[in-house]
């Protein structure tokens, strides 16, 4: 069996970074070669912790993540053994009781902020790609997003944006593009570069 | 017969856009099916000008581009009809009395400074990639090429590249990289990029 090809799409909060890897994924997914992982399933567990002080948690800081875990899945995967991929609950802010068993398959999707940020995780993959859209068409996705499907304030997302999102992107997201093989600019709905990849993944299961 | 590609190449001056594209051409060198433009052959005309007339041209402008003739070009070379491309004399800075026939080609691949800045040759493109390479690296192997190779002075090189490459570069082809649908970092050692691009280009002559 030959040993998987990762794909790492990083990119800010709100890029469409998840909706290229999803129309990736979805274009392969009766061939049952094809698997997405998301970095968002390996924010740490805090279990240990009380409500409270997991909503002090600095959720757009490296930190937050079990990157460790994460390698370690990967080296699995890259080796055809399967993982048990935790769930993460982003109601309780902890990880889930539950796992997800994910089988080993030809091209692992890895999805997530920090994915070329953290050099563990960049390493680990063949093909970096950074999904590269402009920050006030993110802040206003991520507003309507925030507002209209969560329920949130104005002021509350304007505050978050401003304290964590926006200085941790500028810190360790937007440096991280100078390690991208390819740029994407403008997310989901670059049909080309799409189609690009989905050429080249075709080239890797046939 | 299908109706050929055309794959736009833009970048700063010495960004690698022509290693990459020729990268691309070599590969598929064997199979007659992948053809080079090239921007720079379609300098206009000056015939009717004086040497010294010919010297202050701005040649990182896109008026000293005779545009609609390479648009036409290309219209010939989409419907399959054969071209004669004209060749630049740069010695003499002016077309030469010579042409170049170009049979038409499953994929064109059209390369040069304003390929993405200049409106009628983007809207041509089917793919539109832009080679971005940081400004010190570029001037940094644009002086070396002007003194090691075409023997000119260190004041000269810095002169010309502050009061047309730079600003030129600014004005027309860093606001050009929005329209790409794709942006290689670094050049002609991004091997990653360029083998996506073979892929897409097997898959299009296949």
């Amino acid at each position: 069996m030959k040993q998987p090809i990762i794909i790492g799409i990083a990119g800010g909060s709100a890029s469409e970074k998840t909706s290229i890897s999803q129309q990736l994924y979805e274009y392969f997914k009766g061939y049952h070669k094809v698997v997405i992982i998301k970095q968002d399933d390996y924010y740490k567990d805090q279990s240990h912790l009380s409500m409270v002080e997991r909503t002090k948690t600095n959720y757009d800081h490296p930190f937050a993540f079990d990157t460790d875990l994460l390698v370690n899945h990967l080296q699995l995967l890259k080796h055809n053994i399967s993982i048990e991929k935790p769930i993460y609950d982003f109601a309780l802010h902890t990880r889930s009781c539950y796992v997800e068993k994910i089988e080993p398959r030809d091209v692992i999707l890895l999805e997530g902020i920090f994915v070329l940020a953290e050099e563990k995780l960049r390493n680990m993959c063949d093909i970096l790609v950074y999904v590269d859209t402009d920050s006030d068409i993110r802040f206003m996705r991520r507003l309507k997003r925030d507002m209209q499907e969560r329920g949130r304030s104005l002021d509350s997302v304007c505050e978050q944006y401003l304290h964590t999102v926006r200085p941790m992107h500028e810190q360790f997201i937007e440096p991280s593009k100078k390690y991208a093989h390819l740029i994407i600019p403008e997310g989901g709905m670059n049909f080309v570069a799409i189609d690009l990849l989905i050429t080249k993944i075709k080239s890797i299961i046939d």
